[in-house]
C-alpha cells in the first residue's frame, strides 16, 4: 500500500453496512476490510464464511436488501431439490450462494488460501476494495450453552440463538495468525487508522481478537483506533447482541462495548440516543449510526474518516 | 440375495434405457445394475458420475426424456451464477443435479464408499434396483488422440469427441477391484445371468471389463452371459461408438463387438437390421433393440431373460 488507506474489521451484516459506506466515500485502494472467520464452516462439502459472503454480496451491491445477507433475486432450485432428496436443508443456500461457493472450494482445492480466494471472488465481484478474511487459518466459535457445547452455526442458524448462552471460546485462536496481506496493512507507515465496525462484540469482533496478533497490534498502534458501537439505546441494531450480553451478565450498553476495547481504542463512536455517554467522557462520539440507505452508510463513513482525522491531528474527538 | 437375479453391465444412456427395462419386468430384489466409472471426474469441487447418474435418473423416472442423461424440469441458476462469475461452464451441472452432487459429497466424506453412496442415493430416489459402481476404486479412462493425450470428460464433453482417437487406457484399472456387492453379485449361486447392455463397447463397456476380476469371472461364469450390440446397421444408435471403432481402425459392425466379448459371452442380441448375422452363427440372437418406447424397452428386457433362461436349459437362441 503506497497511499493513505484505512483497516476496517468486519462482522455480518452491520459491520458489511459500515463497510459498504466507506467503499463509498474511500478510493477503492483506501479501503481494506478484514472479516470475522469465526461463524465458517463445512456443509455439504462446501465452505461457507457467512461474514465474507455478506461483505462480499454488500460490496457489490448483490445483498438481499430487507435480510442483510444472501443474495438479491435468489432462487432456490438446488435447496428445493436437496429436500425432496431428504437432505435438511437448515441452512439456507440458494442457487446464485451455491454458486460462489463451489467456485470458492474449487480455488481452495487449487491449494490458495482463503486471503487469496477471497481477492479473487472479490475481482470476480467487481469490487474495488481489498477484503481479506481476518486469518487464513480456521478460528471455529464454539459456544456453551444450557444445551451444551455447540458448533456456531449449530446455535446460531439452527437453533436461532435460541439456547441460553453461558460463555463463548474460539478454536484454533490460539495457533491462528493475521493473514499476511491484513498484517501489511497494519504494519505499514501509510496506515490512516482502523475502524471497529458495529458488529456483534461476542460473536463477531471476539474471534478477531481471540488472534493474539491482532489485539497486540491495535494495542501498539500509532494510528488511531476506533469503534462504531453496535448498541443503542440498550438494543442491538439486529440480531442477538442484546440477548447474549445479558446471558453472559453484563448491561447491553455501549459503555459496557467501550470497555471490551479500552485497551486499543481511541474513541468509540455512539449513537445519539447515548448522547449523554459523550457528555461527561471525551472518549465517546456521536453520531447517527442507525444505517439503513446508502446515504445513511456514507455519512457515518464520513464520520468515521473525520473522526480518525481529527485524533491524527491530536484534537479531541467533538462531543 | 436370496431369490433368483440378473446381473447388468451398464454405460451410460443406452446401458440405462435397457437397466429401465429390466427393472419394468423384473422384481426389485431381482435386478443388480453395475455401472461404468470410467467417464468419473472432479469438476466444481464435485465428484460427477455420469454413468451412474444417468442410471439413477432412468430408472427414478427423473431423466431427460430426449437427452437420455441429466435431469427433466431442470433449472440452471447455480450455472448462471458461475457464467457471471467468469466461470467455464463447459460440464452442464443443473441445480436439481447439483443437488444430488452435494449429497453425493457430503456422504463421500463421511467416509462412505461410492457403492455405499451409490446405494443410498438410490433409495433416496425411490429405486428399487441395486445400483452400484463396478468399483469402488478409481478407474479414469485416458484417451491418446490427435490433440494429445485427454481425461475421458476433456475429449468427450469439452472437445465433443472431436480429435481423432488412437488409442484408450484405463488409469487406476490395474489395481482395481470388483465393488464387494457386484463380486457377491456374480459369486452368488441364485445368480441367474448376466447382461451386456448396449453401451459404448470401447467407451463404456472396456473401462469395466479393465477391472481384470470382472473379466475373468464372467469368464469362469456357469449362468449365462449376453450381450446386446450398440451397434446397428453400421451405426450407433446414439453418440460415437461407430466414429471412434472407425478410428481404431474397425468396422463398426454388431460382429466385431460380439469379437470385443467372444471370450466370455454365451450370446449377442442385434437388431432386426442385422438378422443376417443370426443366419450362419448361432451365437447371434435377433431382437428390436431401439428403445424409444417404455414399452420397447420392457419387450427387449424380457428377450434378454428368455434368451437367458434359454441358454440355461440347453437350448440354442432362436436364429
Amino acid at each position: 500500500m503506497s497511499t493513505p488507506h484505512y483497516l476496517a474489521l468486519s462482522g455480518g451484516v452491520g459491520g458489511a453496512k459500515m463497510a459498504y459506506g466507506l467503499a463509498q466515500v474511500l478510493p477503492a485502494d483506501a479501503l481494506v476490510v478484514a472479516v470475522n472467520v469465526g461463524d465458517d464452516f463445512e456443509h455439504l462439502g462446501l465452505t461457507i464464511c457467512p461474514d465474507l459472503d455478506t461483505v462480499l454480496y454488500t460490496l457489490s451491491g448483490r445483498v438481499h436488501p430487507e435480510q442483510g445477507w444472501g443474495r438479491a433475486d435468489e432462487s432456490w432450485g438446488v435447496r428445493d431439490e436437496l429436500r425432496r432428496l431428504g437432505v435438511d436443508t437448515w441452512f439456507l443456500l440458494g442457487d446464485r450462494d451455491i454458486a460462489l461457493h463451489l467456485l470458492r472450494r474449487e480455488l481452495l482445492q487449487q491449494g490458495r488460501t482463503l486471503s487469496q480466494v477471497s481477492l479473487e471472488l472479490a475481482r470476480r465481484l467487481g469490487i474495488g476494495a481489498t477484503i481479506l478474511p481476518v486469518s487464513d487459518q480456521a478460528v471455529r466459535t464454539m459456544v456453551d450453552t444450557d444445551r451444551g457445547r455447540l458448533a456456531f452455526q449449530d446455535y446460531f442458524v439452527r437453533l436461532r440463538c435460541e439456547p441460553v448462552l453461558r460463555s463463548l471460546d474460539f478454536e484454533g485462536a490460539p495457533s491462528a495468525t493475521l493473514a499476511p496481506a491484513v498484517r501489511s496493512a497494519l504494519a505499514s507507515p501509510d496506515l490512516a487508522g482502523v475502524i471497529l465496525c458495529p458488529s456483534n462484540p461476542y460473536l463477531s469482533v471476539a474471534p478477531m481478537l481471540a488472534v493474539a496478533e491482532l489485539r497486540e497490534r491495535l494495542r501498539a498502534l500509532s494510528a488511531p483506533v476506533i469503534a462504531v458501537s453496535p448498541i443503542v439505546a440498550g438494543e442491538a441494531i439486529k440480531g442477538p447482541t442484546a440477548k447474549i450480553m445479558r446471558e453472559l451478565g453484563v448491561q447491553p450498553t455501549a459503555a459496557v462495548v467501550a470497555e471490551l476495547y479500552a485497551d486499543f481504542v481511541d474513541a468509540v463512536i455512539v449513537d445519539h440516543a447515548d448522547a449523554q455517554l459523550a457528555a461527561s467522557d471525551p472518549r465517546f462520539d456521536v453520531a447517527a449510526t442507525v444505517m439503513k440507505s446508502a446515504e445513511q452508510k456514507a455519512a457515518l463513513a464520513r464520520h468515521c474518516l473525520a473522526l480518525i482525522d481529527a485524533l491524527r491531528s491530536g484534537r479531541l474527538p467533538q462531543p
